[in-house]
């Protein structure tokens, strides 16, 4: 059983079938077809107003796409140090923005405060022509730590941002285990709370390879159709992109898909915490959950063939745990009892 | 019935079964699962020589990769006036070099000749610090009239590249169509050749989603990795584009399936060729007819609710008519069907 | 004597004194100096506006930052084929842009006609997501030919560029050698016919290394400092290259330089002319000369050691020759006489 | 009294001079004038081992080139937090590589410690591709808190940086400082120590724009000249950049004027300290003096016109005070006098 992360996954199957449908027919190419089209008014509904959607094979591009949108090759985009584009896309941002810097901000628990950002702008030589430029604040939302910042945290960052000429991008490759945790509608924490571009994932909650930029301001979605061609991410079957959105939308399959998974990854961070010696190191929020166990523990559950990622390196005892949308209730109980049983015998 | 492109249609069923097929089970992701990592064996073995591969899932971004491999961003890309580099992906290859030129050189019926390229490279200013610096050559194979270099065509092209220090890149979007064509081993119009990278092309020809970029020399693989997770073509759930692929090429299906469509653009052609008025203007080796028809004719076909591309704008009479894995034999023989009628209305 | 290029000889007296001036006492550096500060009042006395004046010390930095105001890395320059932007600056102008492409129009005597542009645009695909879009149209004034436009060609074909909604630049590398020649105002042929951006010229006609990017419109400008420090083209004692520009400008050096320069050039072309066999091939409008010489008389001059370039490659007998603010007459007697000389031996 | 900076002076004597001398007659342009050429050998002299050199006119320009030459767009160069190139070039090394990333490395007075660097690069994901890879170290020397390191240290530091497949720029705005402070052959700091290229300063210690990027390794230096041009940085007089050089390594000026800077900080330095209040925060190794000093004592020399940069905003009270190669013993006198006298008063 592996739980290194939710795209060790295969898709869910109503994906597959909305895939399987896409097939019959011809329709025109580069997304001229009728169910890409329909994809705008889809995401407009889950929104609550109007959006731009260009979908994408993967969540690196519609980060670094969004990212371009908003910052210039002089700019600056403000993440947290841990942020995906950060560590993890190996140098996108910079190849699509034309050159742009990260500024990595610290944070407990993989958020960004408002007030970081705020010091980190009064320190940044805006207007300054030897520096580079304040453009962008970027969120994960879930955060890499896997906690979900609240609408409240999101509306005062925005804030800060805006206040400053920012423009908001959120990585959303878990957005929606961050919208079910939170309850709210899809709104409230995206544009409502200033955010203007959302890297929509579904991937990683049952896609086989589906993500969108949305954008929130039109007058920002005005190149990214040159820019996505140019990058390569136009597919010319683009159709098998948006049938894969659509069904994931569709009679909320995205929410359920995301609420299956959280909700395991609560069962499995509440297990492992009763593991003696065991230490559940951020608040699990959504589907990852982040635990210190004895190396004697780790070093069973290798042994019986559980797979997960070590955090911070080879040795390190810190260990991530990915719940999924078809990870089942068994493979939780039978990691858990494994885990006990090893800590157990290492308290002997 | 749309003769717009190969890729207004679906894909093939032993494509989507493989889909189905990979779908089973957990895998590592990036590329890290069984079914990517055996890819490269299998091209191996089709080629007859060690590859490197990299599955990825558009044509721009195939060669916008395998440019990048070869040009610096003070290097000139050699291509043909009609290259699909040149005119169809809004700068790929500007933005994946890092603003590497591309010199359009002229050719008859979509090719460039040895001698136009070795004129071209005499006047390029090599070693000369004020000019761009000879870098690659790029050839399209089946070529955007739809024509297919021969082997000692492509032997000829690359011998003057190669005298010259350029890499030579062949864009594949429909290599199956011209090895079908050619009826010769894949690997004697590529590698044998002289071909350094191939961007290889299975969308157009029944998958739904899948190219690769095949790697002749190793050294030039090297960095493709890093460029590929930096322009975010690295997918997480790489199975199933991998999934694409090795169906593609199993049973020899990327042949029969172009072998099929390149018969049926061949009917197309002798049957609108007996149009009155009707001139093909390029040889039909592909899956691709290239022909001029009578205003009224065009008007016609459009009216029967036809679907082509005009050449050259709005009102051009030369039409781009294109064939696939799929296209019915009825099909054909209804358009060619209209086609004469129109033709014989507007002689009387 | 050397007539390969007007940047072959040294710098003026007045500007060498003016840089002796400069030197006295200390100032802020990065162009936070009186002199710099009232460089931009100087400017707009000159061009009777309201300008943005960024000194640089190349005509390839002046260019190539002036093109990445107006052009997206996925938009189009149109320029004459010969233009020095795509000829002479090592891909300078992709490099500052990000990627933007050159479209290269042909046109007699080296300057583009109205209509040609006319035509490139309506076949451009602007609007089409795959193809690059229409950006800025790029004019030298003084052409690469030698030849100068009139404010009646400078205003038509600007009129087709804003139809189109594309900027203006002007590279005046040898502006001042076209004012002279014209004998307008700088307004009449620069932001009254319609120029958005100017590459303003010193160094081939009497400076050691300056030159400006004078821009006309304010909102063009708002990167520019942040793009020119991020090129290295944000001089610390800025002052030096203000100081030569100030000079250049007070009491009308840059036109007498250039009234001097143009005059042996016509006195030069008339000389050669009258060489048999001899043949100017461009009308000579400011201080450059294109003509073909039998080879015989390029022989005989070489021998006598006069340089210049062929123009097409070693054995070419088309000759550009060019003339500086401080060619002597006598000079150019000098080279008139020899190939009078060796013409006539030639024709025995 | 202006001690912001080096670069608010002119420009040495010697250097007008051989500006003047330059001037006579003419040479062929960019670089292939005799002048120019005679430089390398000048600086193979100097640095004692063939060197290629590129003549440039800012610092930025330089630092950038070299890491360009080291750097692929998916690399990393670490460097100290405060270096030049992480702070004040507004992004040029990011414009130059492609989009490389700066990974900002901690240590006390301005300098890496090897250690540091051998655990960045423990952690920094060598080979996965996933990461930005590993490329260069960048050293200034002398340091942004106006110390310099010593052979050994430099030397360690190289190890460090090979033993990991990294190239190493050094960024010598003030080499002449560090040189004239370390008392060693320019060779022992530089390529015997293991630094691959040297932008090497000279504006700053009185030449009026004068830069050289100088390559140890000579291939490295292969695609320098192309990359010089492409960015607008290969000036057509540039015999007045190559004079200006050899009149600054002619006779030792370039020690001579640095010698003297650091003297005249070495006595401000000791100066201040006896002020009431004041703290040296760094030691004082070249020609620049970081000191605490309290508000009162400032606000004194405010008012007394002297001119110094405050560090780290509007109202902090640490200070940076530059001397210069023309900085005279009395306005040291004067400050310190001045600052004195302000700390009895408010010591009272």
């Amino acid at each position: 059983m592996n739980f290194c992360s939710d795209n060790t996954t295969g898709a869910a199957p109503e994906i597959m079938a909305a895939l399987a449908e896409a097939n019959a027919g011809q329709t025109m190419p580069y997304g001229e077809d009728a169910l890409t089209k329909r994809l705008t008014a889809r995401f407009g509904e889950v929104f609550e107003t109007d959006v731009a959607v260009f979908p994408v094979t993967t969540g690196t591009a519609a980060n670094a796409l969004s990212l371009a949108l908003m910052a210039p090759p002089f700019g600056v985009v403000f993440c947290h140090r841990e942020a995906h584009i950060a560590v993890n896309e190996c140098g996108a941002p910079e190849f699509y923005t034309g050159g742009a810097k990260l500024k990595l901000l610290d944070g407990s628990d993989g958020k960004i405060e408002a007030e970081t950002l705020a010091a980190a702008l009064a320190g940044a030589g805006a207007g300054d022509v030897h520096h580079v430029q304040p453009a962008a604040l970027s969120l994960s939302q879930q955060t890499e730590a896997g906690t979900v910042y609240g609408t409240d945290e999101v509306g005062a960052l925005c804030e800060v941002a805006h206040g400053h000429g920012l423009g908001v991008h959120m990585d959303g490759a878990r957005f929606a285990n961050a919208v079910a945790h939170l309850g709210c509608a899809p709104a409230e924490v995206t544009w409502r709370a200033g955010v203007d571009v959302l890297a929509f994932g579904a991937t990683k909650n049952g896609a086989l390879a589906a993500e969108a930029v949305v954008v929130f301001k039109p007058e920002l979605a005005r190149d990214l159709g040159y820019r996505r061609k140019r990058a390569g991410h136009l597919l010319s079957k683009m159709r098998f992109v948006s049938a894969q959105l659509e069904a994931y939308l569709a009679a909320g399959l995205w929410l359920k898909n995301a609420t299956h998974a959280n909700r395991l990854a609560a069962t499995l961070a509440r297990g492992l915490a009763a593991v003696p010696g065991a230490e559940v190191i951020h608040p699990v929020h959504g589907n990852e959950v982040f635990v210190r166990l004895p190396e004697p523990v780790i070093a069973g559950l290798l042994a019986d063939g559980f797979a997960f990622y070590r955090r911070g390196g080879e040795n390190a005892t810190t260990l991530r745990l990915v719940t999924a949308f078809n990870t089942r209730a068994e493979d939780v109980r039978a990691i858990v009892d494994a885990a006990r049983r090893h800590g157990r015998s290492a308290a002997q």
